[in-house]
């Protein structure tokens, strides 16, 4: 439908959107990121998030992790970009996440998160998605989200907004 | 213990951590924040979720929300901010957090996440929160996370940072 919809003027994907008719189990999509020290500040003073593991080294150091690491919620929320603009993408409500974090991630880390189509609900047009987030091949966060994927009708404004920028 | 540690220089709350020995069932803490534009913006450069429904207020305004939402993970950080400077505090290590979005959250909005104690495995040292975010009263994310408090080691080095600061 409008899945991978690219915009001319600057290579960047769009958001794209994939409604649940189409949706199968096995259906996977990710995005990856290099986690910087700027992530880092700016995540930390979005979230209010100051916890010195994340922002003093030598504090950190003194830590089991033996450094900054970086915010748990952080790379989580790589799995709502996957989710809100891949698959499904746009138009995608999201009811619920489950994360639990199993590694630490450090600054320069690339992290990869991946959803897969788990289940669908073809009563409540409700699909399940696996969520993880990996590094270096290694699951770094595992779990499960909820979504309601986008309508035919979320599909058609998508659909409007390409045209608008070719 | 280190609980409600400010700092001198600033007045701004420091880091506070309740090793696993002080934490006992129904103990609560909360942090509050207004929602800004701001947010949104660093919040999608952070995690790359720009879905328009957070950015493009024409397209937003066709959706189901009637405008432009919060990232569901922007607001749900703040309990990350609580468990990680409050309650437990620092040292806290994150293991699993489940969150249910039950309302979306607009630009303007003040969001308090809170945590409290709901249980806590004396075997394995391990504390199950409550954990909810509320906006004019009324929940907005609501869930759990199981984390591993504070050791008094750990609680030392926060002392030591304290002392430190004087």
């Amino acid at each position: 439908m409008c899945a991978a919809i690219r915009s001319t003027a600057t290579g960047v994907p769009m958001p794209s959107c994939v409604p649940f008719d189409q949706l199968e189990p096995g259906q996977t999509a990710s995005l990856g990121k290099t986690i910087t020290e700027a992530d880092i500040l700016l995540f930390s003073a979005v979230s209010m998030d100051t916890n010195p593991v994340h922002l003093n080294q030598e504090l950190a150091d003194e830590t089991l992790f033996k450094g900054r690491v970086a915010h748990g919620m952080l790379c989580g929320s790589l799995i709502s970009a996957v989710l809100g603009t891949v698959l499904p993408g746009l138009g995608t409500i999201y009811l619920t996440q489950s994360m639990r974090f199993r590694a630490p991630v450090r600054i320069g880390d690339t992290v990869t998160a991946e959803v897969e189509v788990a289940s669908l609900d073809h009563e409540k047009k409700r699909a399940t998605m696996r969520t993880r987030c990996f590094v270096r091949g290694k699951v770094v966060i595992e779990g499960e989200a909820v979504v309601i994927p986008p309508t035919e009708a979320v599909v058609a404004v998508a659909q409007n907004e390409k045209r608008a920028a070719e």
